[in-house]
């Protein structure tokens, strides 16, 4: 069967994550039916690059469709599109070998996460607002921290022993961007909450409440305390998925901005 | 009684506009609300620089409030923001003499409008989509024949007679960021309506559908075509009331932005 490659954007807020569930609306879910209904039959197969969690939005997420379609691929995008609620959108189709796959060629990921430091009428489900003032110096300090391969179990609650807890992360970075502090993250691969987790603790160390060397100490021994800082699925976005690991990285800029 | 200066910005989806009615909500109606919460009584007075329409959002609207209380600004305006829904957001409380009047004394007003040019997941409340390819060389021409004195008694539903209709049109620019073009107004006033279907005739222009001749018989002649065309509310924001003419103009960027 021919394969595609899909490039898609959705805002999270109103989904139990991607993955298709039953008794559940799902990102996947809703793309699923979409193209179900668009070529009239269930023989396809849809596969992500990795799942996002409820409330987690995509600005890039990647998946391939295995389906023996005429129709052309932007024929297939507008009508998948028209289906499709006005909170996902399939920003492009392409023809790919069945050597390409969404998760296996996958080489790396970025996420974005927006903090914002005031009130926002327009931005609400797409930030954390975060009242007190940040030590920006002293998070980029601990985010530094982070950056190489280290052992991440203190920040997922993924099973021990189901798969490696290691992780390469490539950059950690922060800036400003008016009233938002975006911090984004790059590496091989996450663990389930590990992003927020990362995040929740950067903003304890904002706030004074932690110390660099307290973080370097999660990551030596497992502690409940980034999980108690875990960070609100509404700042963080999907932001790429690499299927080239010498890909630079976009320019740092807000998803949804707040000035 | 002592009179304080309001900055606000709303997401105008949910509401009815900006003026106080009965059976409706409306911003200024839950602004009321809010302030009546936080003082405990309804002794006070609310007047905004001027109404916007059901859907149109604002990005710096202005009001005063005439009210005598014991909180300091800023305790007011957290307050009131806590008791706010989440798409109405007080960005600053000001004490000002009472010679400042929100409507009175405004010298201009800008609005800004966002087209996108493709299908968005984040943004749909805060753009038009227009799918045909549009020539913006066409659109600028014809938006030179708008600036200055004109009568566009053909682009309003404000009655006749009731007021002029004769408004000095500052500016109209034109600009693109990403996948949205922006137009932006800049006046001494508006009438009911006038900016989408000021915006609507351009876009007709850029579809090709009227030339810059059309454009300016429209000013001469009343015709029903500007009316036919007008742009949906939900690209239209308020951008900025103007108490000093010679203030500059913001820098031209999208509210929110698609990429």
């Amino acid at each position: 069967m021919p394969r595609f490659r899909l490039a898609i954007e959705y805002a999270g807020t109103r989904y139990s994550g991607w993955q298709i569930q039953k008794n559940a609306r799902t990102v996947q879910g809703e793309i699923d039916r979409a193209v179900r209904e668009v070529i009239g039959h269930g023989r396809f197969e849809l596969c992500g690059s990795g799942r996002t969690d409820a409330g987690v939005h995509a600005l890039g997420q990647v998946a391939h469709l295995d389906v023996a379609t005429d129709l052309p691929p932007l024929t297939l995008q507008r009508r998948v599109n028209e289906t499709l609620p006005p909170d996902i959108n399939v920003l492009a189709i392409e023809p790919v070998t069945r050597r390409f796959h969404a998760r296996h060629s996958a080489q790396a990921r970025s996420y974005l996460f927006q903090i914002s430091r005031r009130r926002t009428a327009f931005a609400k489900p797409f930030v954390w607002w975060v009242k007190e003032p940040l030590d920006l110096d002293a998070m980029r300090a601990a985010a530094a921290r982070f950056t190489g391969l280290h052992d991440f179990r203190g920040f997922t609650d993924d099973e021990p022993g189901e798969k490696s807890t290691k992780v390469q992360l490539d950059r950690l970075e922060l800036a400003e961007a008016g009233a938002l502090v975006l911090i984004r993250v790059r590496g091989s691969h996450f663990l389930w909450k590990m992003v927020r987790r990362l995040v929740g603790v950067l903003v304890e160390v904002g706030r004074g409440g932690l110390s660099a060397t307290d973080v370097r100490a999660f990551l030596r021994t497992p502690s409940g305390t980034p999980a108690r800082l875990t960070a609100p699925a509404a700042g963080l976005f999907l932001e790429r998925v690499y299927y080239d690991a010498a890909e630079p990285d976009p320019p740092l800029n807000p998803a949804v901005p707040v000035p």
